[in-house]
């Protein structure tokens, strides 16, 4: 050894500390007209610029608005656009976006805006994830969809060939701003899209809030705007309920997951031409027979699940698909462990069963799903 | 209000706690034939299969017996090859790392090893931070600079045509295991080019540390392998101690840039063909220079490490390079404002001398620039 050092006075290994939240959490406001005050919400930030990233349509309803809001308000703002559809969400978007800022001179000191649906949140989220190892980001969700699911949790990410999201990060908005009115100008599917996810929150943690829905279906039906407000805050508050506990899915938030397995292999086999919330509604049905067949599931559960699918104008059973076909496709979905997938059952509304060793998944056998799917086709003739 | 709830039970906003810290910190392990403890400490992770990511050179040389020793310990493991050099690190070969474990099948329960020099760490780190939303990776550098320098403060990405590691993430690893004995496989050049930086780290924060390179420059040169191990120890201290007091750059961390600024664009004017550490050697020369100029820096500070440069055969003054060049390419550096560099300067040795107003980053016009660049050409001649 050379020098005044010998080799013992330095620690044989150094201990790096963990790095700090970036955030203190983050606040999704929901209020009919709090669109109105994105202007504010984004100065808060104290951003040197901002980038809203919008798809096409969504640029030409709300993106000049919304740019001429923020310019109004003194900050220095583009306006992004992208071609709408998943089919755009993909690294080739996601590089194509983070090209587009550099060339506009945007540094860390950058924010932005994701003004859209699903799509864009995990677009958006995701060039803000990494644009100069990360921005801040704003969230503003159009879609009833996007307001009570993808604006909790903090995942962004992008699809690749052999799968959805399978490309992301996990990157908290700075704030998300969920005005029911723009639900108004969504297309009749998009809004009934996002009605489905919010019977799942009451089929999984909430059987008052199910029956609420039920109730209130004609309202929402319609575009109610006071019924869609109760109804974007109370599925958030469930479904921040189930992040705050388990906030990187390493268990129980897999309870969102109800009517998932079924719901995405179904969305796989039509190749994505079924709307999200459509294929879900029929997996949260089919999930329920496959519960009855391993008598998990009270049978009560099935049959309101399908008329407060009805209800709101959702199918509430699949059509023509073959158990074989099914099954090899639900063994795509993430929860899928020794080649046989796995499915969140309810034991009754509002309640969902968990595993003999405490998990949140069960195995489903082919011969399972066939018989489940088999009373669930035969049963649409009645329910 | 349809149903039994009122508007009025349910919260205006939904509070969104943040986000655990992902992991306890992590240790850098330094210890001459640490590499033969990969697997166990890969076995540590708990992952279901194991992925190797090196470039085709290092690959090549321990890429192979990486592999055959974490199978031999039970662990899938596969060893990916992407091309040498940091024109690769981009998000294209990014995009193929993902794709290839995609089609390995690998999930969320995959690690990722990082087997390699700094480009390595940074992309495979990067593949890692975006794996189904991340997944744990173990680093494992094979240079000397990815000892000290990348392997300390999560920072992963790639470059653009815009820049380098503009587009990234922070994620630790999950340990680092440094192992000096690899070293001496390197050429010459590139162990030189990481004593650059350990330069860097006793010019910034401890004379006493910089006094004993100076002494151990011989050994140092000829891969003493215990001269080196301290080396590795006592550089990864100074840069931890600064992370965990900044960790994710607002503020002092930016002294870890002394000599970068000039060093950078060095580089940049070189086409890259300059090593990194060889330009940073440079650079702190020029910029102990414009302190001497600015009446910031003490006199005996740049013949302090000239004098240490060229003891370790590395250059210690710029080549035929002239100010306005220069100070354009200075402007391309992160911390630039206002359209004039900024730099890092030393009061004396192991001293970063402070802004009036509490920063770490002095502003640099061209003429001092040009001022501080003659003093060091002439000046070369004679120290």
């Amino acid at each position: 050894m050379t020098g005044q050092f010998a080799t013992g006075q330095v620690a044989a290994q150094v201990h790096i500390p963990p790095m700090p939240a970036r955030s203190a959490g983050y606040d999704v406001v929901i209020r009919a007209g709090v669109l109105d005050e994105l202007a504010p919400h984004a100065a808060a930030t104290g951003a040197a610029r901002y980038v809203i990233i919008a798809d096409d349509n969504v640029s030409r309803l709300f993106g000049e608005a919304a740019r001429a809001s923020l310019q109004q308000a003194g900050l220095v703002t583009d306006l992004v656009a992208f071609p709408a559809g998943e089919a755009h969400k993909t690294r080739e978007t996601w590089q194509r976006l983070g090209d587009r800022m550099l060339a506009l001179g945007c540094g860390r000191d950058s924010c932005i805006i994701a003004l859209g649906g699903g799509v864009t949140g995990d677009l958006a989220g995701f060039v803000a994830a990494t644009f100069m190892r990360g921005v801040p980001f704003l969230q503003v969700p159009t879609t009833l969809l996007a307001m009570i699911d993808a604006s909790v949790g903090g995942k962004t990410g992008v699809d690749t060939a052999a799968g959805k999201n399978l490309i992301g990060a996990f990157h908290a908005p700075t704030v998300v701003l969920a005005d029911p009115r723009v639900l108004n100008t969504l297309p009749s599917r998009e809004l009934r899209s996002g009605l489905a996810e919010a019977i799942k929150h009451g089929a999984i943690l909430d059987a008052e809030y199910l029956a609420w829905i039920e109730e209130a279906g004609p309202a929402l039906r319609r575009g109610d705007e006071a019924s869609l407000e109760h109804l974007v805050r109370r599925s958030v508050e469930i479904k921040a309920g189930v992040v705050a506990e388990d906030p990187l899915e390493h268990g129980r938030r897999a309870i969102l997951n109800f009517g998932h397995t079924v719901g995405h292999a179904l969305e796989q086999l039509s190749a994505y031409d079924i709307p999200h919330g459509f294929a879900v509604g029929i997996g949260m049905v089919v999930e329920a027979s496959i519960g009855e067949v391993l008598g998990i599931t009270a049978g009560d559960v099935r049959q309101q699940l399908a008329r407060v699918l009805r209800l709101l104008e959702l199918p509430a059973a699949p059509g023509a698909v073959l158990a074989p076909q099914l099954f090899q496709a639900m063994l795509l979905d993430k929860k899928a462990r020794r080649a046989r997938p796995r499915a969140v059952l309810l034991s009754a509304t509002g309640s969902v069963a968990p595993t003999n060793d405490g998990g949140w998944t069960h195995e489903v056998s082919e011969d399972v799903l066939a018989e489940a799917l088999h009373s669930t086709l035969s049963g649409s003739r009645f329910v």
